[in-house]
């Protein structure tokens, strides 16, 4: 029987497990990436374990995140992330060198490595044939200091592409379709490996940006074989060394298959307020646009950019739309300076920020209210513009180019003739702005600014659990609802007392003070609860209020993960009718919780207001049962080092 | 008796009054200027006047300021401003278009013409033969609905300049030098003429610099007499026929004469805490910098950057050192991305901002807890920088540039051969950018985002005032103590209510609360009160909070011209004995207020708490006490009105 790629991968990295659907698995992670917002916290849990340098094959910090620096916070976490990269072995991209996954793709990825990545969007990697996931900052904490990643082994989807691209129709354009077939939930508890003649036909940026949005899918990652136009990439950025071939057998079997016929995608828009709310471009029809965003790590590449710059070239933004332009990296960013094509964008009107992720997580440039906003990103929850009444569509750059300069949201193909843009046969490589880690770590002392406070650290789990239900919300809660980002609050990721007073806050401002009042709670959700970010604090500032279980119909992967991190009980209802009868408030029990949790799998839970009791299900390892009793990872990972 | 060039312009421009120092003159002001953070107010007083359209012979209206949009609010700002534009006949230059002393200089100043401008450092069009003052919103608005505007004659100091500057010595250095001399007090109610055969031999930009932070002397304005580097600059924008000769006479008479030998200058820094502590760069040493911040409309100009890309090109930032460089303009922005010096910028390791005032305003980039930045700005205020622990010192572009590839404050003479710069014979001359006004105004609808509230009206004058001393100063208060910006105040400036909670916040934050319950008070401070920013809303806030009269030893220009534009009275103190005997919370009395006012120079105030009287004074005119009498100036217009 023939072995799909991941299989492939997976089983030169497995530690523990078998590759079968569902069941636990570990494997070893050869290189790990963060941010400096999730990043902050991950090397704190990193310091906690005592180990003297990263055991990775290479382990990034990056700073793209908190960079407006709108007060000193961000600075001071610049300067934490900066001397602790230096003394404990790790590469620190300095900020304004470029979003993490983006210079991640440029500089550093291997195909067949596997990489744990403090964002969601770590599958980006996936692009160029690495196994790449997103998870919390403890889990690459863990594998920075050696440890296995743990993951219920997915099922494998193969997407077969088929044809190709039409003219003026684009990667993003493949994801935005798969997105409306599948919906957000659509790839949980899934990899997405792509396949076909397609493939061939597609750049590794284009690749990238495809793997990329496979986390709005839910999907565990994406990945796409190594081959030639691999090898073509990795040469151009003087890395052809690091280049294996990789694909998967021709009898490989997998999970599940989708076919995509690339000559039949039309240009696509994804309609407020949500990634999978996808509908054709000239479906849509002429709305009225007053902001048009590109960049972040879904579409910032030098072909994104060069595409955009042709459209814009000697024309001017439409007098209603403010254009704004990130670019994806330095390297980008000067390639773009060196041919001309930023003269262009500038002398079109476009504003251009810095080479961060900027708009997308919310970090200035929100439109104006009410606004209607055009974005090259992945997400477009409601609010995360930082404009809680603004519409935000998410489109390929080619979209959004169009629409900047007409006002209205365009179908591209109403530009005419086609443009050809050339991937560079070289691109420009200086990793002067990455800085290697110390070579005499002993002297470096670690700068720590007032805002950066220690890591709290939850208890070991107590005979019950008991607690009001603190908050009942729906389906496809997105850690953007559980913890705000946005410029206000994300300079605030390295101080987890601050931070907790803003969980829920979007749509329960009082969420937090009643949290504190009742001293230990619980949350009630509905389906696919924790989508989006791999952001911890989603878990880590909810321990800190208190909250001891969330029971919901469904958790999103890297959320239920990060839950267990922080000794939070992930369960889900056994009939979703209880949901329907619980209420906010209501007085819950989980008696004798640990002897529950190791007899099986359902738990009887008591609702002492309602004076009924119903029945919620675990699906945890005994490992994560382990886990849980000890209080999380942090605790875990400590006691069994006190063991050996 | 020969003329010199200040009395020939405001010859032509007088509407009333005579030339002779300290008496109010009126004039009439060829055209306006406003930036957004100023601006959306000045317009609120401008439609408040129900003038259907400007009477200037130009105003435009910038977007420089409030450009992070970390929320709804800025780009509910300039939808207001770019709508309000369209129908009042003013133009409009887009966010991104840069900042507006450079765009002004670049596109838009005329030799001998009178500009008025709501930002302080509107004198920057001095560099090109304009009589260019920085004055409140609601003076702009009055000019702009075809006022005149009043101020006391001030003083003409002539700067003889000779010789020219050796290599390495900059235009900042000059005006660096003045500070050193004059301080932040020396230029007050007066006027810096330039002149000399040093003048011949800077640039208009060099020229813009020097009478850009004329500002920080305290000074009206600076202007430099029109000649034929004037004529090739106007030239080299397309713009030469707007060019006219200007000079004193050569037997001109001025009130004092102050000599600089260009040739003996150094490379000179403000240090730590005001831009008058300044100190040779060699002297100062070695310290360690964290931050190199270049821009500002102080110096942000082609050739200003051009230097920087001349020092930086090949070399690479100083791992300690974040460097960030905002352009002046599009036009210079564009130029660099055109002729290379960008792409040397960034991948020198630049952090590129966008063509705005940016970190010069707290707008973002604030430095670390007690860390050191080096920028080419013009103030440095305690806080200004957004870090309250920062040490910022001002330099020249060349100072700052040597100190970001060295890491700790560097003369740039250490650089070794000179760089030379030529000025452009043609400037990058695209106006698409900036909005002319609507040719159907009727149509246009004014956009008014939620956090735009009406502007808030005084009462007029009562009887007496009484109130407690809310808050007692020392010398050289900045309006940035008393209204404080930053990235998280600034979005507030269209709502009054909300922003008056800020009133001293940096220094007392229970002045707004204290004020609030007292419902009327009095303000003590010491010397050259209100210096810095023109923001009018630091009276129009104190004013809102109850504010009746400030009592200082001396008044900045701008400050005093905009209490009484929102009817606060700003006395001095006869004795400055009784500053050191008043007590904050000691409940005052000015009887008789309006009686006293028009009786004579004297006015006797009770110190009820004490059971003590003493004198203060008064310098207003005529106009000023019928102003203070009607509640302001927007009173007095509309009464003026219906009278007439």
């Amino acid at each position: 029987m023939g072995r799909n790629l991941v299989h492939k991968i997976l089983e030169n990295h497995l530690v523990a497990g078998e590759l079968e659907p569902g069941k636990e698995i570990a494997i070893k992670i050869d290189q790990t990436l963060t941010q400096d917002a999730t990043g902050t916290m991950a090397y704190l849990q990193f310091e906690a374990m005592g180990v003297p340098r990263v055991r990775t094959k290479l382990s990034v910090s990056y700073v793209d995140h908190n960079t407006l620096q709108t007060g000193f916070e961000n600075a001071d976490d610049h300067l934490f992330l900066q001397t602790i990269a230096s003394k404990y072995g790790i590469y620190f991209s300095r900020p304004g060198n470029g979003i993490c996954h983006q210079v991640h793709l440029e500089r550093f990825g291997v195909p067949g490595q596997t990489l744990l990545g403090s964002d969601s969007h770590t599958p980006t990697a996936g692009g160029l044939g690495m196994l790449a996931i997103g998870a919390g900052g403890l889990d690459v904490a863990v594998a920075m200091a050696g440890g296995a990643f743990y993951l219920p082994m997915p099922r494998v989807v193969n997407v077969r592409l088929k044809g190709r691209l039409q003219p003026w129709v684009s990667a993003k354009d493949v994801i935005l379709e798969l997105l409306r077939r599948l919906t957000v939930k659509g790839g949980v508890g899934k990899i997405m490996e792509y396949s076909g003649e397609g493939v061939a036909t597609l750049s590794v940026p284009e690749r990238a940006t495809i793997a990329n949005m496979g986390a709005e899918l839910g999907a565990t990652t994406s990945i796409f074989p190594s081959d030639e136009v691999t090898r073509e990439f990795l040469r151009a950025q003087g890395r052809e060394e690091v280049w294996v071939e990789l694909k998967a057998d021709p009898d490989a079997e997998y999970d599940e298959v989708i076919e995509i016929d690339l000559s039949t995608l039309e240009p696509m828009v994804a309609q407020p307020h949500s990634p999978d709310a996808v509908a054709k471009v000239k479906d849509v029809g002429k709305i009225p646009v007053n902001q048009v965003a590109i960049g972040s790590c879904t579409n910032s590449s030098y072909t994104d950019l060069m595409r955009v710059a042709s459209i814009l070239r000697g024309k001017v933004v439409h007098p209603n739309v403010s254009l704004v332009i990130s670019p994806g990296s330095r390297q980008v960013f000067t390639m773009l300076a060196q041919n001309g094509a930023l003269a262009d964008l500038i002398a079109a009107g476009a504003r251009i920020l810095e080479a961060t992720c900027g708009p997308c997580i919310g970090m200035g440039q929100s439109p104006p209210s009410g606004g209607v906003s055009v974005r090259t990103f992945n997400r477009n929850f409601p609010g995360r513009s930082g404009t809680p009444d603004a519409k935000v569509y998410l489109a390929s750059p080619e979209v959004a180019a169009a629409t900047a300069l007409t006002g209205v949201l365009t179908d591209p193909r109403e530009l005419g003739e086609p443009i050809e843009i050339e991937m560079p046969k070289k691109f420009f490589i200086d990793d002067r702005m990455i800085l290697p880690p110390a070579e005499n770590p002993e002297k470096v002392e670690i700068r720590r600014g007032p805002n950066i406070k220690p890591l709290p650290i939850n208890q070991p789990l107590s005979q019950s659990i008991s607690g009001p239900v603190l908050i009942k919300v729906g389906d496809n809660i997105t850690t953007d609802h559980i913890m705000p980002a946005g410029a206000k609050i994300l300079p605030l990721r390295s101080n987890i007392p601050a931070i907790s007073q803003y969980v829920f806050s979007g749509i329960d401002p009082e969420f937090a003070s009643r949290a504190k009042a009742a001293g230990s709670g619980i949350i009630v959700g509905g389906h696919n609860y924790g989508q989006g970010s791999s952001r911890e604090h989603a878990a880590l500032a909810p321990m800190y209020l208190g909250i001891k279980a969330v029971l919901a119909k469904s958790f999103a992967r890297i959320h239920k993960a990060n839950l267990i991190n922080f000794g939070i009980i992930p369960l889900t209802f056994m009939n979703e009718e209880d949901y329907e009868n619980i209420r906010q408030e209501d007085k819950l029990e989980i008696p004798d919780v640990a002897e529950q949790l190791t007899k099986g799998r359902e738990l009887l839970v008591k609702n002492l207001t309602q004076g009924t009791t119903f029945r919620v299900l675990h699906d945890l390892s005994p490992r994560q049962i382990e886990i849980i009793q000890a209080g999380g990872l942090l605790n875990y990972t400590r006691n069994k080092a006190g063991e050996s």
